[in-house]
């Protein structure tokens, strides 16, 4: 019988403010970095793995907070974990204490999230499947009754979620080879970073086009008369039949992201992604009802189920973008995938950074086969960036995702990552003297 | 010349969770906690001092938090900081690294909240004046200036904000003399925590009516049958002039606070608290609605002033409760002032806790002389308890708080408090065992 002996966490970053092209009208200098969390256990090739994702300052908060919160696990019996992990994502949920601390947003629910991550990382590494492929083995009970419904009931009700996955059994299987043949299609973000030159944008834009790539993305936001150049010179590059989407990352207030669309919709959009702050969801719906039909997207900071089932009900969006490290975990990921099935929102996962790639095809996969009506219209983010230093990392070609077949959620760092990258005593960090 | 030379943060637990008789619905055992800043400067005399108050486990995190927000000040020159703390605010909120984590909320929110009060306490203190005669002394322009408009302004126009302060000038100097003369309305909480048996119930209610107090709140949502019975039993021991509020403290889902509020709404309720989850405004929308004319309150989980205006424009509340420590510091109370004033809202602050009701009293004789159009249903929470541990204690007389006249903000804590508390090394911690 294994029992949890550790939660190790180390405070990764990778020093991308120097070398790396992502730069957005809110976030010009980020130091992609992971709390990493692994889980040890008494079997010593047993080992759970989860992360939080940021961008630099405040990593060290996130490790705190990840190591008090995997606390309580610690001593655990795995088999007891891993058998009734909803049980244990709530035990987590409501300690009474720590919910003070949101509830269930910012650095403590992230934290959350790595912990439960990590126990489902544990449990699909013992039956020897991805992440995805556990989480499909499970009935549409099970699945339903993972989720905490606790206020999310009076928009969708366990018992109809239940009967939308039972709904979604007939021709499964068909999808699951349909994904096994095809994967998922994958977007991208590397043409359209702020602060490249003309020729560089019409150059990667060309490029996405011979990639494979159906959608690319560009930021907007810093100034309306660049993004309307931006946009000229990317359609005039990817012609009429690739999609073209923007980012303004919460750079607009309400009625500044109405105005800025109304100017940018004549690119014909796929959608206008983070137009405010990503709380506001009643101005989500006002932006909505203003620019339609240009569809707004959001999802990478919505903190929580309860802010998605308003942004829901609200017609806030039409593109949710979940992400697999800023909600509470797999079981709060499964939660906005079932009410975005139930409100007939497309979910095409926020990636990128470092590892979210890994981490959200697990659950893009599961969304296609088990959730979705329509798998049709989804798309998972795409940055080609820092995937060598992921254990398993993702493999995509010809603009698609394909599905993962190593054990685990897909969250595990290499040695060598956590040797050079650890901060601030790694091997880069102590000879750039980050530690002075 | 004086120069910010160290951040010294301190994690205060008082042990109340084996002493207290603060249970409700959701917070069963608290141990009334602060992550306390003190930012020390060149002349050893002048301290700024703010906290975050949390109830137990994860005050390490929240601790580290305030020491990697307040990081960025060390060093720098206090009168430039002091003369411009809306800068030091927005460049604080603003750090593209440090706002992915949340953005504007959860722990990394509340520390900058905690920073920009202790700015502010070290400007009021060489001012020598309380925080709220400081703010006092600024201009309506000068004040709607310190707030970050960015995701407001759809809502409320900073122009709109100013106006409505200069039409509040009229009669300002009779409201500051009323507020002298009588102080504001407290209401206490203290008869009606859960698990008091019925008689204790009855003896506190009449003592609370005795001491001056015209509201009294009691705890409600573990069990209808139950909350019934103590209603009446606080019901007729107030007798019909003493108002009566309770508090669900989120234990609700949507529905569930429909129904229950039906069930009781016959005690002639003065409001209903955090009937469900505080980030779900459109469903505080759809309870309000519900329940009316029993008024609905919420606002001491509320994460920031985004989330309070969707509040404001649902109709989600009528009654703002406002907390000292919970969001982004006073720039940020006074834009939910603002907001409230521009609704027509009452704010009824929060406090309780440990250090709370020394912390928002300021922000409620602010708000009584110079923002709200009627101050006569402000209220404010008082709960008698750990208030020798602060440096100025309030003066709560006959049901009522008293203007301070100590320089600051109320949120230095005693040496003698920080020499016991201190977790886990402090007196009281070490000779339990606490850190074994």
């Amino acid at each position: 019988m294994a029992i949890v002996t550790a939660a190790e966490v180390v405070d990764l970053r990778f020093p991308t403010s120097a070398e790396l092209d992502g730069s957005d009208a809110m976030n010009p200098d980020p130091d992609y970095s992971a709390a990493y969390l692994r889980l040890r256990t008494s079997d010593s090739d047993l080992v759970g793995h989860g992360f939080v994702f940021t961008i630099g300052r405040g990593n060290d908060v996130q490790a705190t907070a990840v190591a008090t919160a995997a606390e309580r696990f610690i001593g655990r019996d795995v088999d007891g974990l891993c058998g009734a992990i909803g049980d244990a994502a709530r035990e987590l949920a409501w300690d009474s204490q720590l919910r003070w601390l949101g509830p269930d947003k910012g650095v403590m629910h992230m934290a959350a999230g790595a912990v439960i991550s990590a126990l489902w990382d544990l449990r699909a590494r013992r039956q020897g499947l991805p992440l995805w492929a556990a989480l499909l083995e499970l009935e549409p009970k099970e699945l339903v009754d993972l989720v905490d419904w606790t206020y999310l009931r009076d928009d969708l009700h366990p018992d109809r979620a239940r009967e939308l996955l039972e709904e979604r059994t007939a021709g499964r299987a068909a999808r699951l080879d349909a994904r096994h043949r095809d994967g998922l299609a994958a977007y991208t973000t590397s043409p359209g970073w702020l602060g490249y030159d003309d020729a560089k944008l019409d150059r990667l834009c060309r490029e996405a086009v011979a990639g494979g790539f159906g959608l690319i993305k560009l930021k907007v936001g810093h100034d309306l008369d660049d993004d309307r150049r931006r946009l000229a010179i990317a359609r005039a590059a990817v012609g009429d039949d690739v999609a073209i989407a923007v980012d303004a990352n919460q750079r607009w207030g309400v009625d500044e992201a109405i105005d800025a669309v109304r100017e940018l919709a004549s690119f014909d959009l796929r959608w206008v992604e983070e137009p405010t702050h990503p709380d506001d969801v009643a101005g989500h719906a006002t932006i909505a009802r203003a620019i339609d039909p240009v569809p707004v997207a959001t999802g990478e900071h919505l903190a929580n189920a309860v802010l998605a089932k308003q942004l829901l009900q609200l017609g806030g969006a039409r593109v949710l973008q979940v992400d697999a490290t800023r909600v509470g975990g797999p079981h709060e990921i499964l939660a906005m995938l079932l009410l975005a099935a139930h409100h007939g929102v497309d979910v095409c996962p926020h990636a990128g950074g470092v590892g979210l790639c890994e981490l959200v095809q697990h659950y893009a996969f599961v969304n296609a086969v088990a959730i979705a009506a329509d798998p049709a219209p989804l798309v998972v983010e795409y940055v080609d960036h820092l995937h060598e230093h992921l254990a398993a990392p993702i493999d995509v070609r010809d603009g698609r995702y394909h599905l993962p077949d190593a054990p685990g959620g897909g969250g595990a760092f290499r040695d060598e990552a956590c040797a050079t990258f650890a901060f601030p005593d790694g091997r880069h960090w102590a000879s750039v003297g980050a530690g002075a």
